[in-house]
């Protein structure tokens, strides 16, 4: 088991420059943990540690590599190591690697490919970001649907070696068309004589695209449970294959666009250390006008109520408490609703059994946080020495108030999800902070509201 | 390919009770389709359905039913049907359903189990939830490390029918210890007469044990890129194996728990559509009240500013729209922070470089909507025809005051998430509704002081 690399006795070999004691130790290391501590290092050691690699180790610690620490090495390596690296990492690495780059170093890079993999990574920079074809390789190992399967191990031990995966060996007919699938399994419990058209179900196969969003091969991983999906062209030519792993980093990407979003953030396209501040900002400032317009309202419904206000100012010093309330509630509501979706445990189709259980949580939750509201109110009155009537009144006002702007919070956070679903937006846009805004301007109208109906001629 | 079930042309074949169709139909679809069509049928077609399928689909599919389907059929079948099918069923898939079945009911289909499979799930269901445990299957294959790839590849076909996965072949030595792993690809690809430690690098093995976090065993396929990851004891010896189709649900569950803790809820154990209505409020009530309890601040202090507010009405109808600023850019810095801190991108030592861009993100977010906030008083006030100096003073005053509380809210935010992290509590529980209650008390305090000292004599 390897652990997190100690650094302090790594940096006193670098000090002492053992180079073959730290050969001799990167030997039992894995690359994604040669990766880490090349990461670590200030750049101008980088180059010297990984150039203690062998060749094989030093190709796979460059795909794990940090992007910055990827672009170091670029530079301070040679043309001829450059190259290597280049041509032997995996395609799909590539792409991603080539795409971060600025273009005119990209299009130097490019150059120093072979022929082979000039045109693979031309072909797949070419699809759309967030696509498939991002994702995939290109080295895949296909056979004849009429061989036996002693054949195809014969084939696989003398052609796998390129293969990005060997879990799965895909078949194809005479034409080169995908028509089905073996996974290592079948392979190794089958007799040799068994054909592979013995074995594959050409109607049990699960394709991808290479212009599909990646958002849909990870939904097809996760419903498949596969290991490695292929993907075909439009006339069901096998064009690479997508694998697993890949899908752990797209999951990892979607559920940060999803968190974003629902902080009210457009979704950042790379780590918040690496964002430029400006775009960073500009990412926040849109979400954030939006509901300070929006917000606005709030201010304009207490001018209409200026006349309230002016006759009991102790009405004001409740509103803070009363509209975030339904700002938290309506939150949550929010939360539980967009995630159901996104799992698919609801559809829009179920908004009356969700709206069914708002309301009942809306009033039970309204209820608790109502009944704590009076009592804060009464007590402070009493505990102050100056309860009147007019005290339990008011209490009753933020009492009742609370009651209704949690049940209106709970109800609007659950629906705008569904309502946003229903009109084909995102409903992750009903965003905590959305919800919270658009709560608060309606709670002031039925705080206010219950306030006329309930201190007319008392306090007002 | 294929796709959802088309339910109306199955409803037809069910109507006409015309069986033997549905049965050449069902043997082109794949067990995940057949469950999800079997859920979505009326319980008492459940199990009519259910029947036609071959035994060995029939526990396939059964595996990706929801709870609740499965339920059902284990009333509707034979015991000899659910016999077969909990014997033939995978550990873990069979670990998951006993977990959620009502004791006494677990209790009487354990029963039903052969003497073997009785004590892997009494074994599996002794770890506890979340574990690794839960997840790992006892079915795997193990070699001798001096056996020759040949023989393997002849244990395999022979012995392999059982195992979870064989995309990994595990290498023990003479005691049994756990000392190395073989990938399918290597199996593929080396001579057969190599032998099994020749392949095999004891130093780079990855590992797990039972009672880890489910959490930590995501953290370790990420990291490593694996299919499968072997389970030991604290012996070293093998018991077990987890294969990565089940890291993407692992991931899903996680990325469920984010989400509601960030949305305010304690998090929830089953779909939101199936959990109980009293401990959905619940689980939504404790967080509502904790906040709701923090939020009553704003009473006190705004209590605290009544002689001020007294002079001058005015200034409470800009509380909220102020205070909900600061609320909204603290909970884009929270949302920021704390994702950051579960993908690694950041850590705890970061903070002076975190707080560096988030006071520059504050100073501008801040000053553009201060900038808004001064043009809507005055443009407003110009608008009714009453403009005075007044109004620009309190422009000036709400805008100042934006600027403020936008640059705390999102140092708040910010700073909050990192100070529980090193305190050692969940960062996520600072939630948008928690960063929000706690930046509206201090908003009003900030407001209150730029009103006292901008509009003295003025004003108030």
């Amino acid at each position: 088991m390897i652990g997190t690399p100690i650094l302090p006795e790594i940096r006193e070999l670098i000090e002492q420059r053992n180079f073959s004691a730290l050969q001799r130790l990167f030997d039992d290391w894995l690359p994604v943990d040669l990766a880490e501590l090349i990461s670590d290092l200030p750049e101008n050691e980088q180059a010297i540690l990984f150039r203690l690699l062998t060749k094989e180790a030093a190709t796979e610690t460059f795909e794990y590599l940090d992007f910055d620490a990827q672009q170091n090495l670029l530079n301070a390596l040679t043309q001829k190591d450059v190259t290597h690296i280049l041509n032997s990492m995996s395609a799909d690495d590539r792409t991603a690697l080539l795409e971060e780059l600025p273009g005119p170093v990209a299009q130097e890079l490019i150059k120093l490919l072979s022929f082979k993999e000039f045109k693979i990574a031309k072909t797949l920079l070419a699809y759309a970001e967030d696509s498939v074809g991002r994702l995939m390789s290109p080295d895949f190992l296909s056979v004849k649907k009429d061989w036996e399967i002693g054949k195809v191990l014969e084939y696989i031990r003398t052609h796998g070696h390129e293969s990005e995966t060997l879990n799965v060996i895909y078949a194809v007919d005479d034409h080169g068309k995908l028509v089905g699938e073996m996974l290592a399994r079948d392979l190794l419990l089958s007799p040799l004589d068994k054909k592979v058209e013995e074995i594959i179900d050409e109607d049990k196969l699960i394709t991808l695209t290479a212009t599909q969003d990646q958002k849909d091969a990870l939904e097809a991983f996760k419903r498949y449970d596969r290991v490695a999906l292929p993907v075909v062209d439009s006339n069901g030519y096998l064009i690479g294959v997508v694998t697993v792993d890949d899908m752990l980093d797209v999951a990892e990407e979607e559920e940060t666009e999803d968190i974003q979003k629902f902080g009210g953030i457009e979704a950042l396209d790379e780590p918040y250390i690496d964002v430029p501040l400006l775009q960073l900002v500009r990412n926040r400032a849109v979400w954030l006008v939006v509901l300070f317009l929006g917000e606005m309202l709030t201010a304009s419904a207490m001018a209409y109520f200026e006349d309230e206000l002016a006759k009991a100012i102790v009405l004001a010093t409740f509103i803070p408490l009363i509209i975030s309330s339904g700002g938290n509630s309506g939150s949550q509501a929010a939360t539980l609703i967009i995630r159901s979706l996104a799992l698919g445990e609801i559809t829009v189709r179920d908004w009356w059994a969700v709206m069914k259980r708002e309301i009942l949580s809306g009033l039970m939750l309204g209820s608790l946080l109502g009944l704590i509201g009076v009592f804060r109110v009464v007590f402070w009155a009493t505990l102050l020495g100056h309860y009147t009537v007019m005290w339990l009144l008011l209490g009753i006002t933020v009492g009742l108030s609370l009651l209704g702007i949690v049940l209106w919070g709970t109800l609007a956070g659950s629906m705008l999800p569904l309502l946003l679903k229903r009109l084909g937006i995102d409903p992750a846009t009903s965003s905590a902070p959305f919800v919270a805004t658009l709560v608060d301007v309606t709670g002031i109208v039925i705080y206010f509201s219950f306030a006329s109906l309930l201190l007319k001629g008392v306090l007002l």
